[in-house]
């Protein structure tokens, strides 16, 4: 390694875990540091890492799905052992890693079920009056974290493109749908919180959910607001959500993350005594921020400021409440916080809230207005520590099967 | 073999896929053949098997992912390798089988993205009104196969128990929820498609939709309807739906009920172009029934009597609407029908519509009555050529995490 890049990072990041894949070598696990990545099945072999079993096995696998199984104390000897070859600075540390811009990052996990709530008061208040008009946040919503099932098989991973998707909605003073491209694509700047410990089935008590959590990723829940608004009705979002939600490529250990939770704010109605967490609930203190960069544009410009302390359920509240019926949890399985809008206007952090779903348009720097989301937008998503999830919106170009066999 | 029970079924239902594990031997992949379980891994270490490639693996694995990834040739080899070898009475087919009383049958495979529809219009109509009362059938409903996605980690197999859960819902009269153990807990008779072609975001034509399925199989989504009402809108069933899904333990390919493929009825609306198919919509016609024996009971009572062929959306629209927007299928994939009600009372297929809702209480034939399922009862569904699928509900045993906290 050339003595140039062979600098501590001044400010690092978190270490964090992902799925690389370099010149001539298959995907695996990587870890990241500072501007580099570790290859650990490299480092596993030129470094000590008592404590992770099978290590040649979980650290060639092309997703994390096989390291998250050994549990805990793995993950704990796994950073161990990175942090102490760094702390001493550990050759093993520069002859095992690759400059990040030397490997394509991969999706991190392979997802098993995939809950989103709605864990953010002002973004349930504020979605609710503008996709309903007259509608007032649920009725349910102050006594338990609200969520749905939504589709794993579809996740997709920073710098993977977006196709605006097509799907039946009603236009504007129609009495029949259409079959056509969404007029109202959005994003949602959200939390993904990935389950590392399953359950069998027991409730799983506040105080104990985070130990099922093996590390938190950057989401963008993309929502066709048409699509959704039309099929919604008794059965939830379904296709308006289900073409595409992206993720960060680095996962960030949650034990990393510990020192950023602060208290939530006060519960009013006290929740249910199952969804009270012994001390107080708590959410994570971190910045995050949504920006959208036209094809025109340079750089992208700053939509959203918000914050993960804004969330009125709590991580552990949502993984209590969804346990608590006897759903149980996986490995693999994604959670998703839902819109992480806070109380000011800057921290509304999907388009709907944004432009008060298209009544106020953003003027972005280029000029141009937006009510939704435009072909050739990328929407750019950062949160404090775990890095950056961008996607370019493209047009569809899929096919639709009508045109297909009108032809025939 | 005892040549006493190398008998050949008389009236054999077809062959059919599932996943056992016999005395010492570890889980693998079985073809059900009359009353008996053809152990494929030996089947095919004794016989030939053009065409099925890894062989070994696939049917060693103790689920049917990984042969169902195989594709249609292997799946049209495997079956085409059995059938010869029955025809020529080949003794392969005895000395590679068990009788099914001597081994246990498991989950036959691992649930990716679950999907449920709601697609007889007989259910969505009686649902829509018994549910809340004023409402009719959803105003989108004949415009698509409406569905949500559920929870595919909750799947267990027939003869596994299900407890009845504990959730929060609304007392009669009360404003404010409480967290117990559900007081409506219901059946619902669906049949199950399971994919085995994956999709990769394209939209599937009707016409090209069965090709992607691998087999189906009969399911019970369990449903607690008090909080599936508390909980549902605007996002949809959730909790209410997602501690136990029952699926039978045989998957029957696709292909050996291709002939009882029968028109479906008119659809009226015409559905929009994408998912009108060539020549028309297709049904199956499959007898499927529901019977409950409490503990009291020798004999379960017919509560069900109905037919696949009462569905308003075939499964060809269904997978056509879910990737109408660029959801990808995965082998794995689960695709549940909703609850096949019919015209006619005693076609109605939940308990929700058999009692309206509790006002119709339903006798049993042991003089004891019911609104909804009790514990102890034993749901059964049987469904022609499919097999049986029956659980055993149990009262709910977990301690709540308020209990133990409240000891603290």
């Amino acid at each position: 390694v050339d003595p140039q890049q062979r600098e501590r990072p001044a400010a690092p990041e978190p270490l964090a875990y992902g799925v690389f894949c370099g010149e001539g070598s298959s995907p695996r696990l990587g870890m990241r540091y500072g501007e580099r990545v570790i290859d650990l099945l490299r480092f596993a072999e030129c470094s000590l890492l008592d404590g992770v079993p099978e290590a040649s096995r979980v650290f060639a696998a092309p997703r994390l799905n096989d390291f998250m199984e050994l549990g805990p104390s793995a993950w704990s000897a796994c950073l161990d052992g990175v942090q102490s070859a760094i702390d001493d600075d550990d050759d093993a540390i520069w002859t095992s890693s690759i400059p990040l811009d030397e490997v394509t990052l991969l999706r991190p996990f392979d997802v098993g079920d995939f809950v989103d709530f709605y864990a953010s008061k002002h973004h349930a208040g504020t979605a609710s009056k503008l996709l309903r008009p007259g509608s007032e946040i649920p009725e349910c919503w102050p006594y338990l974290p609200l969520g749905y099932h939504s589709r794993g098989g579809n996740i997709v991973v920073s710098g993977e493109p977006v196709h605006r998707p097509w799907g039946q909605f009603l236009p504007k003073g129609a009495v029949r749908p259409v079959y056509g491209e969404t007029q109202s694509l959005d994003f949602e700047l959200e939390l993904g919180f990935v389950v590392g410990v399953p359950s069998d089935g027991s409730p799983v008590r506040p105080a104990d959910a985070l130990a099922h959590v093996f590390g938190l990723v950057l989401l963008n829940d993309w929502s066709a607001r048409d699509i959704q608004v039309f099929e919604s009705r008794p059965l939830g979002p379904f296709l308006g959500k289900a073409f595409a939600t992206s993720i960060a490529p680095w996962v960030v250990p949650v034990e990393l993350l510990v020192d950023l939770r602060v208290p939530a704010g006060v519960q009013d109605p006290a929740p249910l005594d199952h969804l009270l967490v012994d001390i107080e609930a708590h959410v994570f203190d971190l910045p995050l921020e949504a920006a959208i960069r036209s094809s025109s544009m340079e750089v992208p410009d700053l939509v959203c400021q918000t914050n993960a302390r804004h969330l009125y359920w709590s991580v552990e509240q949502q993984i209590a409440h969804l346990t608590s019926g006897g759903a149980r949890l996986r490995t693999g399985d994604l959670l998703g916080s839902g819109t992480i809008s806070g109380p000011d206007r800057l921290s509304r952090a999907c388009m709907l809230e944004i432009t008060d779903h298209g009544a106020t348009p953003l003027v972005l720097s280029d000029g141009t207005s937006r009510t939704y989301v435009q072909d050739g937008d990328e929407v750019v998503i950062r949160g404090h520590g775990l890095g950056t999830l961008q996607s370019l919106v493209v047009a569809a170009t899929r096919v639709p099967a009508s045109s297909t066999s009108r032809d025939r």
